[in-house]
């Protein structure tokens, strides 16, 4: 399985375009050690090509481009054959509304994300040019799908949706109730049965997404934030990361200590916060986390596994 | 006046993510003379700062990172004090979602444009997070108004709409009659009475766009197609020009000729489509416009009148 970070930060970005905290000044000139990154999506690939998506992010087309393995190779074409949203958040999502183009698209999501996503939208719409422009395809906890080809016989990734803690997007906030499939990880299997665990967004650690994790060959998770009061404390946002559906790393009951003995041979954090300070690339919270085994993702990175 | 072209290209951007024909192929493999081109947004400004943007890709996050100017000068601040929608195409407009992380916005936007945008579109909730984040003001042809300031004796820049041949938004198709205000073009001064026409959008020059659009020391002018016939002769879009309300460069009643005698110092095309021949900058089609005064836009081109 090849899987490709074509963005690596949290909504907004790295930079983000009205933050000017520590460190997003400090990226922009050039006095700190860090690397821009763009909004989260993952390139999944089980033999080369086709390639699966794992969410959508704003900025889909200049990941796209950056990355020769998702360019077409005819007048109209694309080798992305699929692509799941494991949540309704626009930061994982908003990019299908860029690959309009009169493509036919098919998007894997629970019952729950793509109602969020379709319904009372009218720019959806734009993917509704010509019958058949958006295939959709049930995610349903528990039951394993294939990714890349609707036929199993002909797939070569599979995919086992794992419910995890979460809230329904800030577009729905009161509007749609807390449903169990509003956000889900995944467990992903190639055909020669390596396994990768993504879960790219978690408000908690059920005992069901721990024992979907455990053996794991690499773990994808949840890094928006370092801790509980990274926005409240600076005054940039009235909000705890608890509120936002996001575990924070530090702490007793952070994500660090949690899977610290989760047996996964890697473990990057993606969907990482403007504010976070493992950003710092000569910080003190980056070398705990690296020391505790985990990679920070960033933009291109890639791993075989 | 300072002109910034933040993005040049028409919707689907140069290349375009699905698209292998000549041009987006070639500008990959680095065969052609070509530059890469984000979609459409033009930033203004009358003295420095602030900013308005005219239209709001969606890639505004990285044109705004591309432009100090444009960054922010406090933890949570923006120079942008304003953006101006000309039409409701996703392509112009898309961006504004990218613009949430709870900060106040001012949108000017004719009655239709507002009311494309915001009713029935579920994702637009996360741009009413709190009273106030977007102050949406009403462009009304004919009338100017300030753009980087409500208050007239405080603004450095004002527009006057004009309304273009358009269409409403493909998302839009068949569900919103046609509107007079669909769609328009902006005569913007300064206080030092220097003048830009900008229509980055047209599906054709009516009488009252000739009669703006003259004396004006720039014009940017809808440059999507090179002619009627670009998508549908190679196979790849049913559609002529004129059913997307793009009027083309070439041909007797194209843009070239039929602005050749306006009394105009620059001239710039924008909103250039992936397909369009002018984006090779050896080839014949660019000579000929360049040799009828226009500059075919790209992104980071600036001008100051």
């Amino acid at each position: 399985m090849l899987i490709r970070i074509l963005g690596a930060a949290a909504g907004g970005g790295f930079p983000q375009w009205n933050c000017g905290c520590p460190n997003c000044d400090g990226l922009r000139r050039g006095t700190i050690r860090a690397r821009p990154r763009s909004q989260v999506t993952i390139a999944l690939s089980g033999d080369a090509d086709p390639w699966v998506l794992v969410n959508c992010g704003p900025e889909i087309r200049a990941q796209i481009e950056a990355f020769p393995a998702l360019w077409p190779r005819a007048p109209r074409h694309s080798p992305i054959a699929a692509i799941v949203l494991t949540c309704g958040d626009l930061d994982h999502t908003l990019g299908l509304l860029s690959l309009r183009e009169n493509h036919p698209l098919t998007v894997l999501a629970t019952e729950t994300v793509r109602h969020g996503f379709v319904e009372g939208n009218a720019l959806y719409r734009t993917l509704e040019r010509f019958p058949g422009q958006v295939t959709w395809r049930t995610l349903v906890a528990g039951l394993e799908v294939p990714l890349d080809h609707p036929d199993p016989a002909q797939a070569t990734l599979f995919a086992t949706p794992v419910p995890v803690p979460g809230k329904p997007p800030v577009h729905l906030e009161g509007r749609a109730p807390a449903r169990e499939d509003q956000a889900v990880g995944l467990i992903v299997r190639d055909l020669q049965g390596r396994r990768l665990a993504a879960f790219p967004g978690a408000g908690g650690i059920t005992p069901a997404m721990r024992a979907a994790m455990a053996g794991a060959d690499a773990l994808i998770f949840d890094g928006t934030f370092w801790s509980e009061d990274e926005l409240a404390r600076p005054g940039l946002m009235d909000r705890r990361a608890a509120e936002m559906a996001h575990l924070p790393i530090d702490g007793p009951a952070g994500s660090l200590a949690l899977l610290a003995d989760l047996a996964v041979a890697r473990k990057l954090f993606v969907h990482i916060n403007n504010t976070n300070p493992i950003l710092r690339e000569d910080g003190a919270e980056r070398a705990r986390v690296e020391a505790a085994g985990w990679t920070v993702a960033e933009d291109g990175m890639e791993i075989a596994l």
